[in-house]
């Protein structure tokens, strides 16, 4: 009986272990091929989210969507962006003195302001080899763009809610951050995101338009 | 001992269906936990990839890449972009003869030309109750850093590989373009992304800095 009991539990022993291997090979197999659908749905279920509840957001859920942003792309590997988390609302009346949407910011659990080094150290396009010289930096404001994109996925893929608002180049939104943030001459605020978690349901808008797609031809 | 056989058999036959359930549990906790997480992991993992085996892209997934670039952000929901898919080696000489990296552009299955149109016709921003006019569009470029960045966020979401080509404001780049594909006068060429699948093992840079992190002040 000993025996028998040793060779019905190998067996079943087996039985229980190959279950849960085919469980965890299905895992495995939905969870790789997943992977790049639950990148594809954050980015088509994006929108912008204009109203939040009143929760705040952890440091380390803050963290994560500051490192999505800093992962973009950046032209030469510039990197020109320096990024200002404000959560002191107090200071709001006087940093977005232009001609923002106030309540929005007011009721977001940060406002995020993305700023951009428009100067960089190297040498001149024309003359690669000639010594390196400080100069406009000519594409930092597409380094900005993906950058605040990053943060606006990190955002949904987080189950926040952010919108972009335009900064740069309106100098009416500029100047009073610029001004209250005392910002190095070639430093400008480029975009502003409130971040809260989403109070309403708003959904992503269908962009589609085929007519705007073209084949080997304008 | 059909009876023990019996009991023995409920007792494994138990424990596997519990090993299998619980592993449904997790994978389902997983599953539903690592939507977003898979989201960050694809930002996190995207990388400029300049060589690409001889395979080609499916139509759908292409289209895949394209839905996921004009699902970005737009000021104003202006929507400026138009893209370029090309696949015809034989014009690159004359349509690429800016100081692109032609070799690069040749391996790739697919070299995508992101166009904008650099109009509006909307009312003035200084008097939203005037009639619409056509205008330059002051934000066109920042929506294009986005649905650029979108679409290589998709290309990493699949499996495949691409990089950042800079071309507007560079003439010397720009100009071959648009009189190739005779592009209207408001139209111009923004960013131009072979793409295609990964020939080698590029890995992502670390770009976290928190010095680049400014709370409540600069």
């Amino acid at each position: 009986m000993t025996k028998r009991f040793f060779q019905l539990s190998v067996v079943f022993a087996g039985m229980a272990l190959l279950a849960a291997s085919c469980c965890n090979k299905n895992e495995v197999a939905t969870t790789s091929e997943n992977n790049g659908e639950a990148a594809i749905n954050t980015i088509m279920q994006r929108k912008s989210v204009r109203s939040y509840t009143n929760d705040t957001i952890a440091s380390e859920v803050m963290e994560k969507l500051l490192r999505s942003a800093v992962a973009a792309p950046s032209g030469m590997d510039v990197r020109p962006w320096h990024i200002v988390v404000m959560t002191d609302k107090s200071k709001y009346d006087e940093i977005f003195a232009g001609n923002f949407n106030m309540d929005k910011f007011k009721q977001a659990a940060a406002v995020v302001i993305f700023c951009a080094d428009t100067t960089v150290t190297r040498a001149p396009r024309e003359n690669p080899n000639a010594p390196a010289v400080t100069q406009p930096n000519q594409i930092w404001r597409d380094d900005m763009g993906a950058c605040t994109e990053n943060f606006l996925l990190a955002v949904e893929a987080c189950g926040l809610g952010a919108v972009w608002t335009a900064c740069y180049p309106f100098h009416d939104r500029m100047d009073p951050v610029a001004e209250y943030l005392k910002l190095p001459g070639n430093i400008v605020p480029y975009s502003i995101v409130p971040v809260g978690y989403p109070a309403g349901e708003e959904e992503p808008k269908d962009k589609w338009d085929a007519d705007r797609i073209h084949y080997n031809q304008w």
